[in-house]
């Protein structure tokens, strides 16, 4: 804790430092069962969730037939199944995505109300990737609730998708009615564009991936660079560039939400597999059970040896659909441990915080950004949920 | 015949009073089997089709997965299943609405190289929604070929056709690259997206109508001005703003693509009952097995009377599921012809086709122009195919 709180309190170039530093401080402390107390949301996001939310409600009823627009108010949470008001917001996500984009466009002095359509669109297009995903996925559950497809059959979540894409699509071109530049709009929705194909690549990727055992780190990092680190990128690229016209500004942005979209999906790996099932709201072995190639059983595939790689190949073996044996999932455990693939986590998840925090440095920055900046990273690398 | 060849020949409003006249005269041709040879391609569709085949060619590739590409070259004709070169173009459409947006765009004087893009954006747009409807209703063949999602399964289609919307969309946002000016390229894109929407919304309402049997005839044709007419107006409306800044101008065009669209579907109506299978590609009695609420049925169970409307009601009853029996179909094709829902299909078309050419005797064209509109007109309301 020391070290981190010391780290928050400094400039930058010493904070990334430290956090380098700390790195393998935490990783001890982490196997004497001494866990820092996780950190809190930080304040941006509070700061930011009524403008964005007020930019998404806007967004959403464009569409006519209401019973397409409960099913998408459904699934951003903010009515149930009947179309009633959502008792509690607790099936909202974090809003991750929209709160990069103003916060970036306001680091750099920019007006946030500049940012907002755009970062209404990138929660309308993150979500719509969501619907397809779980009917793709046949997932059942999202967010402590069934998912869309489970309720409504595929083909109404489908066109519920598609529509709250389109929906996204408008909200981004809208960016020119707030004073957007023309040109500068059109610059956005080709980024937002862009990333969602990128997106797609990373799934296409992630489907070989389902039958190889035989995947690299590498490979798997260039996966989720693409499949999640995208439109994290895009986000923080797009609020930049309604800041600024400075195309190494927009590219040190885009850089720092690179290494940003890989802590945050690292640490999702880790979580899936050692997270606390109240916090996270996944089930604990969730992630061991659908057999995820998650960056810890990569890594172990890649480096365990004798027994411990041969029982992981088998049990992550092409074709294997079984249910998992719980004494696989104990197998599984043991050779994630073998190889340390939890501290593996810890390290690539700080590395890339702390390449995020480097991409900046080139930047000027207010003290007050610097500083949120490093806290936003350090909450997404440290998170329990 | 005469009456059509004078009609072609004269002055627009005089070619409006003709075709109007002629309806009656073409009605009674009809029930003497004294048809006129179906209109042959007008020479336009072949004059823009190297233009937007070599535009749409450049825009796919632009999407890495090979995989996902052929998927996406074989739903636009382009390769077989194993991803070698299509024999015939057989299967290829029409490219009706890149056709549209060019020649609207030519037809006012305006470049059509700007229009290109956006053509290819509205091909790819409409493509990108036929591999999703095939999804949804569970379609096996589209073109004379097998559907996306029955050769490759419903995931892979369904990201394959997110992703031929997101190269459309690109596409759409490259205006600029051509040279059209960034705020005009931003409304292009705007109108593309929100006629995608009523597209949308055009089915939800269908979807409605499948469990109705007391659909009127003005609720039927608000539904298809949505579904089908909502991206050919959006065509010729896109072609015209890359031509004029003229809102009088463009506002004519749109309302010549709403007419249009309604002439097109009353058409294509007309020939899922009555249209020869050779020709169209389309199985014989298909609408009338999957009980399509097509403008005929509709018309017919608003207008028959007595046993005719009580039996119509019964077969299209809601929830009505099981396979139509042979002696359903014949007694459907009575009902319609005791109603002349025939004849009613050809009345509405026309009127349709004339209120399209009627749209824009307020703007100024060249002859050539004016002809060719006429021409087009008259191919897509009398078409076989």
């Amino acid at each position: 804790m020391y070290l981190i709180r010391v780290a928050e309190a400094l400039r930058p170039r010493l904070a990334l430092l430290c956090w380098m530093e700390s790195m393998g401080d935490q990783t001890t402390r982490l196997q004497r069962s001494e866990k820092p107390p996780p950190p809190v949301m930080p304040a941006m996001f509070g700061r930011y969730e009524a403008m964005v939310g007020g930019e998404l409600s806007q967004a959403v009823p464009l569409l006519p037939p209401p019973e397409l627009s409960n099913v998408m108010r459904y699934h951003l949470g903010w009515v149930d199944r009947r179309g009633q008001p959502a008792a509690s917001p607790a099936s909202q996500g974090k809003a991750l995505r929209p709160t990069l984009c103003v916060f970036a466009c306001q680091a750099l002095e920019g007006d946030p109300a500049l940012a907002l359509p755009a970062a209404a669109a990138l929660e309308l297009i993150h979500n719509f990737s969501l619907i397809h995903d779980d009917i793709q996925d046949q997932g059942y559950e999202r967010r402590h609730q069934p998912t869309v497809w489970s309720l409504w059959g595929a083909p109404k979540a489908l066109v519920a998708g598609d529509a709250m894409r389109s929906v996204g699509d408008l909200s981004a071109l809208n960016c020119a009615g707030v004073g957007v530049p023309p040109a500068v709009a059109l610059r956005v929705s080709g980024i937002l564009t862009e990333s969602y194909l990128e997106m797609i690549e990373g799934q296409c990727r992630d489907l070989v991936f389902e039958t190889k055992t035989t995947i690299t780190v590498d490979q798997y990092l260039e996966m989720i660079a693409l499949k999640t680190g995208a439109l994290i990128r895009s986000a923080v690229e797009i609020g930049s560039l309604l800041a600024t016209g400075d195309s190494a500004t927009t590219g040190a942005f885009a850089n720092f939400g690179s290494y940003l979209g890989r802590a945050f999906q690292i640490r999702d790996d880790f979580l899936g597999i050692w997270g606390d099932e109240a916090a996270t709201g996944k089930t604990t072995d969730g992630d061991i059970r659908q057999r995820k190639k998650s960056f810890p059983v990569v890594y172990a595939l890649e480096n365990s040896l004798g027994p411990a790689r041969r029982e992981l190949s088998r049990i992550y073996g092409a074709g294997n659909q079984d249910e998992m044996e719980e004494s696989d999932i104990v197998r599984v455990r043991e050779a994630l441990d073998q190889v340390g693939a939890a501290a593996q986590c810890q390290l690539l998840t700080e590395r890339s915080a702390g390449q995020a925090l480097e991409a900046l440095l080139g930047v000027e920055l207010a003290p007050w950004a610097r500083a949120e900046m490093e806290e936003l990273v350090h909450f997404l690398s440290h998170r329990e949920f």
